[in-house]
């Protein structure tokens, strides 16, 4: 049994998108548990209302929160005035042991914010970071800090290098993985002097093979299992993939429907472009966990539709059944223990 | 008569690219004239073997150097021990008033260094800053700066935003451009104190239309008309762009091409298709000017084939053609004027 606390009330689309995510992954993981944490009653009528099948209601639990975190919520007065906010309620559930992990949509920085506040860090971290997996051409890439910190320093940029040599291992099972620090050009000058520090020290670590910079496009080549930068640019470049994303998807519409052969042509393709769609779109690779606080959260995409709040929240699930967690603690206690 | 200066010696696909794009950008306009920086014979050879029509050559002139500046140069060897390579040569060229404009796709640290070396900076800007236009669905977008400036101050920064609302003045005739500063989530803290503060001044800034933060996403939206944000997290962005470009059209390529009715429908779709590729590559939007350098520097991408370099010089002799270099120089008088 695992049991994830979900933020209903966050998100950009309403609550519709985190109902029916909810209910799929009920139906794919017959292990789940959710607890769901409302900002009013408009969401028992929600429930009512949706198709959900009366036999995956006995493992769901409604818990009704006077109110929600805004996405314009600026974090510190969410985090002095929203105490009793569905956000913060449903991590209140992990800090009492209530369920084992929590998922929300909602404001980022309100829930870096209320994850600090409620839960604390694991020993050797000071500050969270938000790490999800890239798709590559050759399998996948994992990324952080997506926006967590965006001015980190070098003790907390080597944190979440450890913390992401610590997902490779644990879910791709690569145990020594192929580690950059992403910078401009892979030529001439090497990034600022913060990612030339931590380049240094990312050589000596044991465990991990460091290969050097990464530019913007190694998310994406499959030359790295970890590429580790500060919040500011992480956020940037993730948000950047999913313009062209979305930009490129758009393009390639308009291209197959201007021509009466390209029309029939899209007609056969459908299935295949749908399929294509799914692969390249970044916020279908959803679910990015905030690593470095001591409890299980996870971020899902803001515009989550309820195909990725399903895939975020099974991930969820994956990683309390993994217990992610303790397995982070224990990378990080061996980390410092190999240095000192 | 506009008359450039290429440095036919960088980049990483060697001269054949840079040869054939002079050809069909000779061909395309026939104001152009080329001066040719090679570092060896070799070149020359390759010149005569090529299909380099007679009533082209007279446009063309050779210039011989002893070297090159090669791709992984530290900057300050190369302005150190390579003073007569064809990349200095080519930018002395301009400084000598022999060409009005140069093109390189060479080594960007070392090409903004031999800049500053060899030109110096126009009044108002202490360090160049990398600039190019991106498509969106409404039109473009210029950005800078991508990867002169790493770390610039805010002084830096406002020139960079007044040079590239010059830019969007001067080639799309837009007075008032909408303009953003690339930072984390529109939603939530904003950035780090230095744009922060950079907004504060440019919602001051007479002449432009200050939005407020932009995110990676709207570099290919089309909500602005110029995005400014520091070198680091610019040649970042741009990367990412180019990366997830590669990776989706060879995904595309590979789902077209696994099932027979995909194969076929391919096939009748290749013209579409290539038209496609050639919009949604940001290396076919081709040629970054150095702005701010007291001379006009165009960067084309290291990986140019020979259309990508024909675009590059075909903006560059429109840039000549344009005196942007006057202009960008009265923008910025004009703005200080306007401040004080």
């Amino acid at each position: 049994m695992i049991k994830v606390a979900v933020d209903a009330s966050g998100g950009d689309l309403g609550n519709a998108p985190v109902l029916a995510g909810v209910r799929d992954a009920l139906k794919a993981d017959p292990d789940l548990f959710v607890s769901l944490y409302c900002d009013d009653a408009s969401h028992t009528e929600a429930l009512k209302s949706s198709s959900f099948p009366s036999y995956l209601r006995s493992r769901l639990s409604l818990h009704l929160c006077g109110e929600s975190v805004a996405m314009d919520d600026k974090p510190i007065q969410a985090l002095r005035n929203k105490a009793s906010s569905s956000m913060a309620k449903a991590i209140q559930a992990v800090a009492q042991k209530d369920a084992q992990a929590v998922l929300s949509s909602g404001n980022t920085a309100a829930l870096v914010g209320f994850g600090l506040q409620l839960l604390g860090t694991i020993p050797g971290v000071t500050r969270p970071a938000i790490c999800t997996a890239l798709p590559s051409s050759k399998g996948r890439t994992w990324f952080l800090d997506m926006g967590a910190n965006l001015e980190p320093t070098l003790e907390q940029m080597l944190a979440n290098a450890r913390m992401g040599a610590g997902q490779c291992r644990l879910f791709d099972n690569i145990q020594s993985p192929r580690v950059g620090v992403l910078s401009v050009g892979s030529e001439a000058i090497k990034g600022t002097q913060i990612q030339q520090d931590l380049a240094a020290e990312l050589a000596k670590e044991p465990g991990v093979n460091f290969v050097g910079f990464a530019e913007g496009a190694d998310l994406f080549s499959g030359a790295f299992d970890l590429v580790v930068c500060d919040g500011l640019t992480g956020n940037v470049a993730l948000k950047t993939a999913e313009g062209v994303a979305h930009f490129l998807t758009d393009e390639l519409r308009t291209v197959l429907s201007r021509h009466w052969v390209a029309r029939i042509s899209y007609l056969l393709l459908r299935g295949s472009l749908k399929k294509f769609r799914r692969r390249m779109d970044p916020a279908r690779y959803n679910g990015a966990a905030l690593l470095g606080l001591d409890g299980l959260v996870v971020k899902s995409h803001g515009a989550s539709d309820s195909g990725a709040f399903e895939n975020a929240l099974l991930l969820t699930a994956d990683m309390a059944r993994l217990d992610a967690l303790n397995f982070l603690k224990g990378e990080l206690q061996g980390a410092s223990a190999g240095v000192s």
